[in-house]
């Protein structure tokens, strides 16, 4: 079994420490963090601490806290034999401070309060060395069945892919709230749409799964589109998009 | 039980029908359309035909082809006492020539051959009065729970706000599988992550589900990632929904 000290008490260190709580292949023996109230939220089920000099000795450290404090929490496990490794998508796995140095970084949106299903949850480790990698492919394995080995590099793409399929859709989501409430239609109508849209790329590629005005090559329903909105930037959006989309498909029309 | 006949043999008239051979409310006593191949699809099931003079009287038609055949169409059932209604999001009432004019727009994304749940699917009626609005809305709430009266203003804008929410967002999709496909990296890391950002906004609005660097105003990482993009198009799209989402929390931050 894998001894965890996890290092932060956010929304992503509780989402693991639920994860790991449910494996008899790993178990988190320390949570250690600076806010004592967050603290209080593990201290039922484990040992916390907020005294970064008395760290447990663990087989992995899993350092989730915000990305511009990553180095200097890993400052204070420098001289720990275990793996260090952080959770983020953006920060290159040499902002550890350690000899056995990693990335833990599970790609998902994850929402205080609501528990999610890890076995389905890609975790993409790093190590920088196989020993590193053999620990944290073992740890991945005991909560997820899809872990893969990606270096930096491409960790930083497929954050940069996440953004656009997660924070720019949930924008556009918000856009078509908002056109509803403007013409005082519930938000309802459209969620079962949202759900069947992210369906859809679960067994189609997104480029067979394109419909709409601009798949078409539609130019009057595009038109009658922007005569009914006024926001400058929902009307550049919607041009941008279109344009974008009819320039994929523009061979086949 | 509501007769129904339904004309075109497109994707929609095809999921339509399915639906309502499950209920015992309403049934489909003959299907019309041009196309001899894809009436073959109905063939076995219901009496088909291609003579647009011999269709068969029925409580309501459904005219489920392209927007502008519509008018045209239901030229042939002008002299119908039966519904005559549309199917289509952005077309007005008006199109029909019928005494009983009406609208039954199901709004979702239809996938050829993937059969859909029908009771969860919000369906859009309209009617030029009361008797064609109540038989519309039988007929709705024969296949499902979620029947919304709405008039052919709001329903432009709903197919609006529904071609930013699918059409938009799985471009953004494709945006995402590219940045992947170029750094080696598999879509399926993508999928639960886009699953998950379309389960969010289920029961929170888009406006509390929004995460990332534009949302924090984390300007280090949106600089970041504007280096990582090549394409012009992305790059655009990157700046204008970073922008539009810093403008919402503004005020926040």
């Amino acid at each position: 079994m894998l001894n965890i000290v996890v290092l932060g008490t956010g929304n992503l260190a509780k989402h693991l420490f639920q994860a790991f709580s449910k494996t008899d292949k790993a178990q988190v023996v320390q949570v250690v963090g600076r806010n004592q109230d967050q603290l209080q939220w593990f201290a039922d089920s484990v040992s916390v601490s907020n005294d970064f000099s008395s760290i447990l000795d663990a087989d992995v450290y899993l350092v989730s806290v915000k990305d511009d404090a990553i180095a200097e929490v890993s400052q204070a496990l420098s001289h720990k034999k275990g793996v260090v490794a952080h959770t983020s998508g953006a920060v290159p796995l040499y902002a550890i401070a350690a000899e056995r140095k990693g990335v833990f970084y599970p790609l998902q949106t994850f929402t205080k309060g609501k528990t999610l299903d890890f076995s389905t949850i890609p975790i993409c480790i790093e190590g920088n060395d196989n020993v590193t990698l053999g620990i944290l492919e073992e740890l991945a394995k005991s909560i997820s069945e899809q872990v893969y080995q990606i270096n930096s590099d491409q960790r930083k793409k497929l954050h940069l892919a996440a953004v656009f399929v997660n924070n720019f859709t949930n924008y556009l989501y918000g856009v078509g709230e908002a056109i509803c409430m403007d013409s005082n239609l519930s938000f309802d109508l459209l969620k079962p749409l949202i759900m069947e849209t992210a369906e859809k790329v679960q067994y189609l590629s997104p480029k067979e799964a394109q419909t709409g005005p601009a798949r078409r090559g539609d130019q009057n329903s595009m038109q009658e589109h922007l005569k009914l909105l006024k926001d400058k930037k929902q009307i550049e959006l919607y041009k941008l998009c279109s344009v974008a989309i009819e320039h994929i498909y523009e061979k086949e029309l």
